[in-house]
């Protein structure tokens, strides 16, 4: 797998225009394994990309994210829409394989021609959507998917990067954590465009309920900087995120989160607000492929180049003037300029 | 806190250098807060430093860490050494402040002079050790601290991170954890200096021995290559890491371990290997003040230059040849290599 021939490529990307499964799930592990695969990948399909509508699923370990989602899956295949699931893991030695078996759950629509599911690792960043995920929704794009759902683990940075990446998000709470209600205040809050109570049967749901409106009501009262450039520049006024009380396992409350979705999804498209989360998104697209093209030549620098070293030595002398940051303004000059 | 002049700065490295705590605790708690504050801190500390040994401590959340870190610390104070503790918690908002209960435990040091604690969390990078750590393991060699403990809880990257500030690296398993093996398969090995079996008086303390010995020979019929620049360059022949049995609680295995420690730091002496690990220690520090520094520059455009709207729109047209890939190279040449 080091090499890929244009040919092969070519060939692949055929297929994927003919609907196969085998060449979407080969593309996509291209695009895991090498950021110069994906590269190319991404170079030969992004004009056939830009029509699947996102959205993505979020929230914290217990609150039912697999199931909702295969609930999801299954209202828009009935619709008679082809679905596809991308499920980001964390990559934890510690607790990786735990989720194969939510994965399971899953089965019921496993054979269903319209969907397809793929479980990701976030290569290199824990708890964050990895620029290879971005590319693998591009890949399940040009499959010509109408619904793309990306589920990810609730622990902070992801929620914050499927927002740059959906059309749609969704934050799932469930009664009685208590948790998770710090995570709204610590950001979750402006990357919300709907709320979902999930386990609604379970005690504490309406007031679960409360606490979230409450929240959106002081956030209603705070004025919101257009022209930062953090988050908060996709939050428009006109949207208040509602709450759905929803039973995954039931189905109950299904119907009226679709519902809202749809909705959703016409505000954003009619707001002009589709169009500048389009923007914001390929901005920290572009920016991470920026960050990856130069992190690797600064590795090739401090690393291979043999000029380097006495850099370096000098740094472990700890005499006055020098330190790492005199010295990387030294490598800064001396190389980097030289390079670009 | 959004300003320091720069004779308080002095006034505050003054008090670091006669031993205040307080003084300690302020540069650390600037270090974490800003950048630009610690790049002028570590500028004129750097000097200072060099002197302090660094163990870094990492295994499996419920391995006993906390209470281990403990105890090494006592037996250090107790040879009339000057201690630092530096906890690394995880800013996760759906874990956040679990790991609070841990610090109590350390409760029967808390009043020695010698010694200094601080948490701290990750900022911005879960699971990894920030640069904001490796500064504030400067702030404390400077204070003139004999021993530096660096704590953090094995999730993945972090561990790989504490290898490359620490001079030993210590990590703990604990009978009947299934999952930890793997995360030793998952790259562990090469960062572990010193293997601990912490809860010795549990269960399957003796297979939990005998399983890492098994993984020891496998690991040691490899071949391992010096010039990558990957972390197996800091490993070398002449070390294979010992399997220690402790009982964090009631003290056992401790003298052991300490002495395992002082064996790893005349090893590292003098093999040479101590050199080696400290250049690429810092090879990776400061890769990241030039990751940092660039990334600034990098959002500084993206999201400011107004020029630069005209290449994102073309994306969102979704032509064939523009994509933003290509989009990255266009910034590169046009706006990268004016600003350098």
């Amino acid at each position: 797998m080091s090499e890929i021939s244009a040919e092969k490529l070519d060939d692949l990307i055929a297929r994927l225009d003919k609907g196969e499964k085998r060449a979407v799930a080969r593309l996509i592990t291209y695009v895991e394994t090498n950021p110069d695969f994906a590269r190319e990948i991404i170079k030969k399909i992004y004009h056939k990309t830009g029509k699947a509508y996102i959205i993505g699923i979020t929230g914290a370990p217990g609150s039912g994210k697999s199931t909702l989602t295969n609930q999801i899956a299954s209202k828009f295949l009935d619709k008679g829409l082809k679905v596809s699931v991308i499920a980001v893991d964390p990559t934890s030695p510690f607790s990786g394989g735990a989720l194969l078996g939510d994965r399971i759950r899953m089965k019921s629509n496993f054979n269903n021609k319209n969907l397809f599911i793929r479980s990701m690792a976030n290569r290199g960043k824990l708890g964050g959507l990895s620029i290879a995920t971005k590319e693998a929704i591009h890949v399940l794009d040009a499959y010509k998917s109408d619904i793309i759902l990306v589920e990810t683990v609730g622990v902070g940075q992801s929620e914050i990067d499927i927002f740059k990446s959906a059309h749609t998000t969704l934050v799932l709470t469930v009664p009685g954590m208590g948790d998770d209600i710090q995570a709204i205040k610590a950001g979750i809050m402006e990357i919300t465009d709907i709320f979902v109570v999930n386990k609604s049967d379970h005690k504490g749901a309406g007031k679960k309920v409360a606490e979230i409106k409450g929240m959106l009501d002081l956030a209603e009262s705070f004025h919101i900087d257009e022209n930062t450039h953090s988050i908060k520049i996709a939050k428009m006024e006109g949207w208040r995120p509602p709450i759905i009380k929803t039973n995954a396992l039931s189905g109950e409350g299904l119907e009226e989160l679709i519902e809202k979705i749809a909705e959703h999804k016409k505000f954003i498209e009619e707001s002009g607000l589709k169009k500048r989360r389009l923007l914001f998104r390929y901005k920290h697209y572009v920016l991470e492929i920026l960050k990856n093209a130069l992190t690797k030549n600064f590795e090739k620098i401090i690393f291979t180049n043999p000029k380097i070293d006495e850099f370096f030595l000098k740094i472990l002398n700890h005499e006055e003037g020098i330190n790492p940051y005199s010295i990387s303004d030294d490598i800064m000059r001396e190389f980097l300029i030289r390079y670009l």
